[in-house]
């Protein structure tokens, strides 16, 4: 018997994601345990022209898994083993299924590491995060998760099983179909085992928070210190509306000050030797103070860095809980971004719209949350559109990208020509269809 | 008027790289001295049913760039300028016939550092590189070129141009088209300029030379060595035949009772502050000689480490210039290491050869040198390729690849079968199809 449901009440569980508040009825909901079972509901829905959704842990935000022509979404959520985690070579064996922090956990306990981190590490999986290509805040240093995938188990939409890579960190063998999955949004196979890379686990951390009194100082600041060969792990940045509505949401005030700053700069260093780190923090205070900074707050314990994150870390869940928005993803060289926000703003002033800015500056990596307050239909449906594509195109001519780590999926995929010229978007297309022909995989998504 | 020529002299200089003794004589060479050109030359040959054969530094040793079905060899070196390093957002552009060791040049000489460091570092080429995924001896810490690599501009068979990636560390938008470039080897696209991360130029090094009882006590150390922590630049392996066939070649024993020991293992650190390094060495030595190591040999100066390395830099020149060899580039997971070596001399008692083994042992990476010294005819042709076989058998079975580094190109093509099934097979033949629809890109290579 396949393991496919069909009750309403499941049925509507996985009609959404955490994208806006889109939701589209799936025809069932499969929930493999196995990956013989996975393969068997692939077989099956296959032969019978079933589109199949793969879902992770359903936090995307670009609507990656939203069943928009309906059709089965395949949860990888029971195949959640960690087969293996290998102290000699570093690295682990996972099912998809596996929830990110658990991986870290696991990995952790036994004096190793798995850098990418994305926000929502507490319920995103693994093979989600692979989909996406997830960031997070350590990629500044550690990259992201593309970095650490080395090979994976995957079916072809007929159930065919296709694997790819090796258990080594180095392969040039043949096309690098690893990568090519990576980042492919469930529309090319479902991948239902990873090989990743570990490292050796830090042994210590510091975290600081400066306060700079514009945007522009806070990037300048930045560029100094990575080019005076400090590579801190995280560099993250909240403009200051992301500082108010942060605290309104916490409702304390954190850091008594941060309101009246034009940024905050949240910096955080890891490493083998304490010593070692208190040199970096000190390079990276003189720096800061010499590029604009004026206030300044420190973690002496683990309690203290956690309360310097917590802003922070509230702030995509603050923002969702506000009502209705959009979240952009933005990506640009890092030395645009004080123009990025410029421009974000003025589109605001332009369209009428209200923004909360925070990212991963050390990776030129910004989130754009346009709030829909009180937008009327048209305003939210077609005015704010055509500001989302200015900031596009903006971004693009800067030589970045419309997306740094949410995907594309449903939500994004109209802007998808502001990025790719036909001979690109045809490429991708023409590639789909080699993995995909019957278009039975993840359909409705990444393609205009 | 095409910069093609077809003067005998210039076809002979083409025939070949650095692999084994193979030579393939072209029609013609193009050297296109702008991108323009290059597009030109392309679309006149695709028109014609002309095979296209793009070449770099000509240092490949997987043959990726003999013409082995004639055609034209479209040489990029003229496309070789530096077009920007970008010390505000780390990144060069640049053409593809770039020089490696002159991009390492420049950009350290603003405080940058491009990671990527192959031996032939001083005569291959950027283009190169990304066409084979070069790794190199500091990939245990920064990786192989593709982690460097960001976007590529490059032309399609028929001279369409095809645009990948962007200026950004971070990029989940659509199907990842840079990495499927990055160690295709020419068979899908010319790649004429890429975009390239930048690191912060580490600001010291230090270098460590152990010399070890027995292969597998130097392996177990490496895994001791990173389990707590450590992570060094650079990890290299040199078996005592490879000590002795080095000493040989210099005419001088660099470091006295080297020869003595089983292996030696060359380890290098580099950071912030050398008060790190100092630690970190120390803790090294504490598990290279807990682990058995027997010698040690430090570097002081510039010169004591230009000593250190020279052995290790010299072998692959040094069997080269010995005779008739094939040059394995297997890749297992790091533990394996030691099996593997005693695999490869199991092999050469059965099949009657002699070889020389040294690599990058942090990445699992060994380099296996099979010296035809008086074999036959029927032994060298027959015989070896079924040892050969074997030994990629053991290295499949073990989780590694049958190229760490160097590439399928023509040589290794016929083992593709012991590492993909046809499922793989077929599907990289179908994109290779979406890429390249006449088969006029680099043909005879990669695939069976």
């Amino acid at each position: 018997m396949l393991p496919v449901e069909t009750s309403l009440e499941l049925r509507e569980k996985y009609s959404h994601d955490w994208t806006e508040d889109l939701r589209f009825l799936p025809d069932a909901v499969a929930l493999p345990s196995t990956s013989e079972e996975l393969q068997k509901v692939l077989a099956y829905a296959y032969e019978r022209d079933i589109p199949i959704i793969p879902s992770g842990g359903r936090t995307g935000l670009s609507g990656g898994m939203l069943p928009v022509y309906g059709g089965w979404v395949v949860s990888l959520e029971k195949l959640n083993r960690l087969r293996r985690i290998d102290t000699q070579n570093l690295l682990a064996v996972v099912e998809a299924g596996v929830i990110t922090q658990t991986l870290h956990e696991a990995v952790e306990a036994v004096g190793l590491f798995y850098p990418p981190d994305p926000s929502s590490r507490g319920s995103c999986t693994i093979g989600g995060n692979i989909a996406h290509n997830a960031g997070g805040v350590r990629a500044v240093k550690y990259g992201t998760t593309r970095e650490y995938v080395l090979g994976l188990e995957a079916f072809l939409p007929d159930g065919r099983p296709l694997r790819t890579g090796s258990a080594t960190v180095k392969n040039s063998t043949g096309y690098n179909l690893t990568q090519l999955l990576v980042g492919s949004e469930g529309t090319l196979a479902v991948i239902h085992t990873a090989t990743l890379k570990l490292l050796p686990k830090p042994r210590h951390v510091r975290t600081l928070l400066y306060g700079f009194s514009d945007a522009r100082a806070a990037v300048a600041a930045v560029v100094e210190i990575l080019q005076n060969g400090i590579l801190p792990t995280a560099i993250e940045f909240m403009e200051r509306d992301a500082v108010l509505f942060g605290q309104a949401y916490l409702g304390e005030k954190l850091y008594p000050g941060a309101e009246e700053v034009g940024g905050l700069l949240l910096i955080e260093v890891d490493g083998t030797y304490p010593e070692t780190l208190e040199a970096e923090c000190a390079e990276i205070e003189k720096y800061a103070f010499a590029g604009g900074a004026v206030r300044s707050w420190y973690a002496q314990t683990a309690d203290e860095r956690e309360r310097l994150w917590k802003l922070r870390r509230c702030l995509g869940v603050a923002v969702k809980s506000s009502g209705p928005y959009k979240e952009e993803d933005t990506v640009v060289p890092r030395a645009v971004l004080p123009e990025l926000l410029e421009k974000v703003k003025a589109l605001g002033r332009q369209y009428g719209f209200r923004s909360v800015c925070y990212g991963h500056v050390g990776d030129g990596n910004l989130h754009v949350n346009i709030l829909r307050d009180g937008l009327d239909d048209r305003a939210w449906r077609e005015e704010v559109p055509k500001a989302v594509e200015e900031l596009f195109r903006f971004v693009v001519a800067n030589g970045g990208a419309i997306s740094g780590e949410h995907g594309i999926g449903w939500v994004q995929r109209r802007y998808m020509p502001i990025q790719f010229d036909p001979v690109q978007l045809t490429l991708m297309r023409e590639l789909k269809r080699v993995f995909d022909p019957k278009g039975l995989l993840n359909p409705g998504k990444i393609f205009p």
